[in-house]
């Protein structure tokens, strides 16, 4: 048996995430389809984390196992041509059998797009947000998440995670073209947390909260005291570092 | 009476394109839907020229005339809350009676943009090639083009213009992050003008012609010499120039 990496994109906006569900489309459930139907074995593939409804993924990994010996680079032009237009494979590669899409990843990185003009061509890209926003004080509020800490106050209330200790090592906003990247990294999110941490920004920008309030959030392990979620659609996963090989 | 200029953007993907149809989602009819809720008055717009069945425009223009005084900042602004969020406003202001979105126009430049890869951000915005280019060969024809010249050998055969001389101003391949973009300017363009010429250097840049066959077909005024045309969604209006104001 042997274990294999694929590096894929997907654009979210038709999917209801990741992660298979019964009744609903999912990219986990496309990746499979394809998979089976080229290497003719009933093959599932385990993910590097689930994306929710509507998050996009620029830098996706997930792995699988085979028996069936395949060409990689083959097998991945050959799901190119039959995965739907909106997901797409960059690579397929072996690795060692403990090697774990999931597990072995030491870091993700997440950018939250918002277009402060309302932009065609940004429809299901980016967030589009209309209010004016301090982006200095965005940032000074931003440095306070670098820390390792408990985040329960971004995270939904329900969860079965063990720890809600995360160790944020980056987390800024850039603008380019009207459009404000947040991009932050951490070794593991907890669930809807960018986006929580991104709503609760917004309002520090408009000016509703001062950058310190960040510090007693997150001392209060509450999630009602941070910002409101923004939505999905703004949101890309781009980038999972594992320890060797991708 | 008074004439005002509106300079917009509009991803095509959703619209029979810029003209008025019967039975067909067109841009112009969105605008002139929106002028009407807001100015109360039967307006009409006229556009800076036609464009097709989803092809997109990252900034155009038409003009229409009203009665009724107003703020062209504020209704810049209501426009936006009302139309479509495929299609922006970027600015409302007065020109002279006699400026015409149309005939004023000494100057239009497209965009085309061609996916090297499988893209799954670029599906409505690029036309994806996975054939190899020659990109150096494209751009030695492209060269070709720069001239003054009856061009009829890339227009739609039944016209009803008064002349095919079209005066091609800039024509150039440039590749950034795995997408190529052709960048095409000239005085006016015939109907499915760009699309013929890039269908065409892409015969050149796959080695099915050399790049110096581009002056026997523009010379042998026969749209079948040239190439196939390539699909709409990869074609951007992205400049119009105007001698003046704008």
């Amino acid at each position: 048996m042997s274990r294999y990496f694929i590096q894929i994109k997907y654009k979210g906006t038709n999917y209801h995430g990741w992660q298979i569900q019964p009744n609903a489309n999912s990219v986990q459930a496309e990746i499979n389809t394809a998979l089976n139907t080229l290497l003719k074995e009933n093959i599932s593939v385990t993910g590097a984390g689930r994306t929710d409804t509507g998050v996009h993924a620029k830098d996706f990994y997930a792995h699988f196992d085979t028996l069936t010996e395949f060409d990689a680079d083959d097998l991945c032009y050959k799901l190119n041509c039959i995965l739907p237009s909106d997901i797409s494979c960059s690579r397929v590669f072996k690795v060692q059998n403990d090697f774990h899409a999931r597990f072995s990843a030491t870091e993700r990185t997440y950018e939250y797009w918002i277009s402060l003009n309302k932009n065609p061509f940004l429809t299901d890209a980016a967030y589009y947000f209309h209010q004016k926003l301090d982006v200095n004080k965005m940032n000074e509020a931003a440095k306070l998440l670098i820390q390792k800490t408990d985040f329960s106050c971004f995270s939904k209330s329900k969860t079965d995670t063990f720890t809600n200790d995360c160790d944020i090592r980056e987390a800024n906003w850039k603008e380019e073209n009207n459009v404000l990247i947040f991009t932050i990294s951490a070794d593991r999110f907890l669930r809807n947390m960018v986006r929580a941490i991104v709503g609760t920004l917004l309002e520090i920008g408009i000016g509703k909260m001062e950058p310190n309030a960040i510090t007693s959030i997150i001392a209060s392990k509450n999630r009602s005291d941070a910002g409101t979620s923004v939505p999905a659609h703004g949101l890309y996963l781009t980038k999972i570092k594992y320890p060797q090989h991708v």
